[in-house]
Formats: C-alpha cells, sequence, structure tokens
C-alpha cells in the first residue's frame, strides 16, 4: 500500500497486519534497519471522507493492539475498554481508531521472536536494539499507508504517553492533538533500576538459553514471572494495595511455611503466572530497553522544550494519577513546562485517585470526563 | 551460663557465641522447639559494675553482629560504625553494647544453613519458620545468661527497630528505654509483596533444589542476586537514585545491548554479586518470612497501644526519615499514636534527608545529633 492510497479491505475489517513494501525497511535510532517489517493493528470506527476523525492509541509496555476488543491471546476485553466504545470517550461511531503492536513486540509484529530473514531462524538477540522513537516511526509510516495525513489525537498511557510525546517532536505536522497519560520524558534512575530487576531475573533464568530458548523449545517462565511481579508492584500505590489486600490470608491461619500466606502474595504469584502466558521474554527485554533508553530532551540538546519547538499547532492534554509512583506528577509538570516553554497549548490535570500508575487502564470518573471533555472540543475545534 | 552468672571471657573478649544450655530448647511461636540454640554476638565496651550500661543493639533483614567491627565475612567495616565508637552517640568507653545475629541468620547463630540435630544434614527447609518475637526471645535468653537484668537501651533500624518494638512488647521490666529507627508495627501489603518477589527469584533458581543446595553443593546465587536487587531499590529513595546516577552512563554512548549501559544498572547488579557471597538464600527466606508475619497488634487482639499496656516504665525514641517509603513517617506516626494512647513517654523525629530508608545506615547529623541527645538523657536519668 502507498501512500495517500485509499484505505484497504482490512481497514475495513477492524485491522491487520500491514507489511512495509518491500526495498523500504525501517530505520532504526542504533543504525541498523529492519526488513520486511510487519506491523499488527486494530482499528475501530470508519474513517470519514475528509480523514479528519483517526485517532491513534499507543499501547504500555506489555499492552498491544487489542485495546477495545476480545484480546485472542487472553479471551479478555481489551486493555482499553473503559476508555473506547460506544458512549465512551473514544466512540468509534464518531472516531477512527486505531491500535497497534509496537516494534519489538510479541503480539504479530515484528519482535525478536520473529524470524530473521537472514538466518530464518527467530532474531531472539540478534534482533536491534529498538527505542520509541523507532516504534513511532514505524507508526508514522502506517498511518500515512493508510492514507491518513493528519491524526486528530494521538492518545496514550505510561509507555503510551512517551510514544505520544515522541510524536509530537517528530511528527507535529501529523498531529491535531496529542494526549499523554502517566508517562514522563525520561526514564528515572528508579525506573531503570526496576527494569533491571526484570532483565536480570529473566536473564538468571538458565530457560532462557542466551535468549535462544524460542529454538531449544523452552521458555524462560520463571524469571519471566519474577519480572512481571516486582514491575507489578510499581503499578499499583501502597494504598491501594493495603485496601484492596492489607494483611489478609489466603486461609484461616498462617501455613509457617513458604506458601502464599497472604492474599497479596497469590495475587502476585497469579499475575506473575498469567503473564507468561502471553508474553515473550525477549519482547520484554527489548521493550523495557526502548523505555530505559527513552529522553526525550537527550534527543534534542538537552532541553526538553526544543522537542515541542515545531509542535505549537498542537493541542495537548497531560493527565497524571496523584498516586502513581512509577511516573509521578512531578514528571508530567516537567512535559507541561516545557510545552509552556516551547509556547504550545497544553492542558493539564492531576487526577486524584489512590489507585497508582495502572489507574489509566481503570474505571476512573475524572479520567473519564477529563478525556471525554478533551476529544470533545478537540473534535469540534477540527469541524466533526 | 546461668541466668545471673558472672560475665565470662568470651564477653570480656568482645563476643563469641552462646550455645543454650542443653535441655533447654527455643520455644517458637509457631509452636515448634529449636534445640541446641547457638547466638553469635559481639560486644564492645565492659559491662560497668552495677551492670546498668548494657546496649542492645538489634540488626536489619541482611545485618549481623558485626556492628561496629570488621566484618570477617566481608572485611567492611561494622554496618553501624557511623553510630557505634569513641566520640559516637554509641561510645563503648561509656556503654556496654551487645550485638547479635538473629535466629535464622548465617553469621553463626542458629539457622537454616545449621545441622539439624535429629539428621546430621543442614536444616534446609526443615527450619521451622521464626517470627521476631522469636529472635527477641532468644536475645533475652542471651541477655539473661550474661547476667544482664536491665538493658539501658534496646535500638536498631528497619528489623531492628521490629525487635525494639518487640522487647517492649514482650519485655518491658527489662528496659530501661527503646530506640526504634525506620520501622513499622506490621508489614504492609507492599512489603510483603516486595518480599515474595526476592523469595521467588530465589525459589525459581534451579540451585535453590527446594532449599537442599548446600547438600547439593552448589548455591541459587543467580535468583538471590535478583532477590537482593530488587529489595536494594526499596532502601533507597528515588530522588537519591537520582542524584547519585540519574541516566549517567557507565561509557561513552549506549551499547544498544543488554549490558550494563546505566550507572544505576551497574550498581545494582553489583550489589547483587557483592550479596551472595555474604548471605545464605534459605535465612533471606526464612528472615522475610519473620518480617511478612510481624503485626504487633494483631498479637494483642488488633490494638497496637496494647502491645505497649505495660511499658509505661520505658523511655521510648521514635525516629523516621522523610524519604523512606519501605516503612514510611506514617508508620512511626501510628507507634507514636499506640505508645501516647498507652501512656508512655515516647520522643519522636522526623528526619529530613532525600536518602530513604538506608538512611540509619550512613553520616546523618540530624541522626547523630538525635541519638546523641537521647542517649545523653537516658544515661544521666540512669544515674551513669
Amino acid at each position: 500500500m502507498d501512500a495517500g492510497a485509499e484505505p484497504d479491505a482490512e481497514i475495513e475489517s477492524g485491522g491487520g497486519t500491514w507489511r512495509f513494501p518491500a526495498g523500504k525497511p525501517l530505520r532504526l535510532d542504533s543504525g541498523a534497519t529492519l526488513p520486511n517489517l510487519e506491523v499488527a493493528y486494530k482499528t475501530y470506527g470508519r474513517l470519514n471522507e475528509t480523514r479528519t476523525n483517526a485517532i491513534l492509541v499507543c499501547h504500555a509496555l506489555t499492552g498491544d493492539q487489542h485495546a477495545a476488543s476480545v484480546n485472542p491471546a487472553t479471551g479478555r476485553p481489551g486493555w482499553w475498554d473503559n476508555v473506547i466504545g460506544a458512549g465512551l470517550p473514544l466512540d468509534p461511531g464518531r472516531y477512527f481508531i486505531i491500535a497497534t503492536n509496537v516494534v519489538g513486540g510479541c503480539m504479530g509484529s515484528t519482535g525478536p521472536a520473529s524470524t530473521n530473514p537472514k538466518t530464518g531462524h527467530p532474531y531472539a538477540l540478534s534482533f536491534p536494539v529498538i527505542t520509541i522513537a523507532d516504534m513511532v516511526r514505524a507508526q508514522a509510516m502506517l498511518i500515512e499507508a493508510l492514507g491518513i495525513e493528519t491524526l486528530l489525537a494521538v492518545v496514550g498511557g505510561s509507555m503510551g504517553g512517551m510514544q505520544v510525546l515522541q510524536w509530537a517532536a517528530d511528527y507535529p505536522e501529523k498531529l491535531f492533538s496529542a494526549v499523554c497519560i502517566a508517562a514522563a520524558p525520561r526514564h528515572s534512575a528508579q525506573n531503570i533500576a526496576f527494569h533491571e530487576v526484570g532483565r536480570q531475573a529473566i536473564m538468571a533464568d538458565p530457560d532462557w538459553r542466551g535468549g535462544a530458548y524460542e529454538a531449544a523449545g523452552v521458555r524462560p517462565e520463571k524469571g519471566l514471572a519474577v519480572a512481571r511481579m516486582a514491575a507489578h508492584i510499581t503499578y499499583l500505590s501502597e494504598p491501594a494495595l493495603q485496601r484492596k489486600f492489607g494483611r489478609e490470608l489466603q486461609r484461616d491461619g498462617l501455613s509457617w511455611g513458604f506458601d502464599a500466606d497472604f492474599q497479596v502474595e497469590s495475587y502476585l504469584r497469579h499475575q506473575g503466572a498469567s503473564f507468561v502466558d502471553r508474553f515473550d521474554a525477549n519482547s520484554y527485554l527489548y521493550i523495557t530497553r526502548a523505555l530505559d533508553y527513552f529522553d526525550l530532551a537527550a534527543q534534542r540538546g538537552g532541553t526538553l522544550a526544543e522537542a515541542f519547538a515545531t509542535a505549537r499547532g498542537v493541542r495537548f492534554c497531560v493527565l497524571s494519577f496523584s498516586s502513581d509512583w512509577l511516573y509521578p506528577t512531578a514528571e508530567s509538570r516537567d512535559i507541561v513546562r516545557a510545552l509552556n516553554a516551547a509556547g504550545c497549548r497544553a492542558s493539564f490535570a492531576e487526577i486524584e485517585t489512590d489507585k497508582g500508575h495502572d489507574a489509566f487502564f481503570l474505571d476512573e470518573p475524572q479520567l473519564d470526563r477529563t478525556l471525554r471533555g478533551f476529544f470533545a472540543s478537540t473534535a469540534q475545534a477540527r469541524g466533526l
């Protein structure tokens, strides 16, 4: 499909896998290129005649393109079905909503589990290290191929929010608005530290096999589960854990052993065990690395405002959660300060909730109201 | 050695290993008993004639009896040599300072690596689950055997602070004062969650062998290192990590791979690697379990103040650190509120520092001043 071509049948039918044109590899920040790139995507709603109602939804670390429809890997609802749906802030009756699986992912887009065309075997660790900007570059090529010149909005939470910021830095001319939720302009030392724990847990698993587990017919499930457990704690606030679990026991009385005595242990174990069924360990390594490498200011000589210097035409909305300690509100304020310094139009809200980072997935009335209001006014400004 | 006996030569010489009298096992909260219990301890200074200058120092999760002298396992200074020493708040020229290795530990006290007298093999997972109260019960027996009726003070940070609280609850008549630093009256859901990640990391290591690694001649080093890395993050504040490491690189430029690119990664890997040289994986399981089981109020019908009902004669000092997110100041305030409700005499200070939980190990002028003042007035009140 060429730039400017008509949307094809796949889009009408709600998504598929888009393959980069032959001879057009994805150029990566590392200097490497990825040939035969495939981007898995889902769409909800229909592109209008003026092609002005398209919204790109960007996913977080372990998310995917199944934002608002049943995930075939888990049989569970899409990860943002609180936000995308009839009568919700992103209504497919009004907008053409696109969600992709990031490059490096494991739900259909090219990633370390994909076949390396040079060897005929899975890439594993021969997959090049990718960045948030690489993910966004692939998305931009897909959007162009879909015949969309300007996105009404790009929106995402957590790593999705970082993609939003990267979109604004690299393709401001393709954006009418940008909504960055629970994100940060760079990964902090603590963020990197938690990711490094997860990577070391995976690499410590003998079934990781230096990354070549697929060829060996094994999977580093225990290591990946530990990585997920450690990360999951950072997605929840301490008060939310206390409210949800406190010191409640699984059974009457203590086991006086190492079974899961406390409900919070059992919950975490379940988070780890269910994660390995749906996620690839090498993808986890590559995507956490992309996050750790993310530093928008460093890309522009150390000044964050420089990243937004050409984004004055974009309407920004920046949202944070009061109990998010992974990407605390102070990080969102840094973004807003830089947007202001760059002369960009930005609205900002810190949403009061005790649910922590993962609040952007959850039923949060204030988030719902804020997104509803922002998208309504954006659509109106766009003449929809 | 019997209760009331003269201090023996070992004490004069600065410590040793005290073995419970034959036929006198340690009774544990679980209902089990530990025969042939050994408690490794160090002493600094000399017990005065009236036996009124003894101070018991309690260690944190991975600490030991080497509080103020070179640790033979690491060749490094004692873990509290900022606080114990000539001219320091705990001056061995004035006080007789005792530090023990907790039951379940791996530096000489009976723990899971000790020989099970019933089998002649290491206990491993046949070691009974122990509690903070069990640790304290063993200490109380040692103190009694040393001929000390009343401690001038019991003092400790983190898990050491929990031992202090347990001392006040169980042996208030043996205490003149109690200093609880950076601790909590119970382990929160988040505390338990982090410990569970560490335990799962250890148990996921195939070299753990269901706990029987010693018999197999292996050690779960990778799992234990991951456990330490995850825990270590919780000991530092986010601002301290940012100040110390930020996004500083190990080398010029990124590796575009999974080497330690960032200094914080290298630091964490070092923390993990050096920890496995000095600590036993099963001890880590047992001591984290003891912490998770700790809930002082639950021991007394759910009312924390009840734990201190008989401690009105004890002078309390409760200290927290403003940037400690493992056992935040709010937890120390809960302790102080309960002490007040019980009619106990308690002074409280939140020490302003950005260094996080581990600040109690570090050179903190306000901590130094506070401890100095408290111990000086306590000694004066005791007529020293």
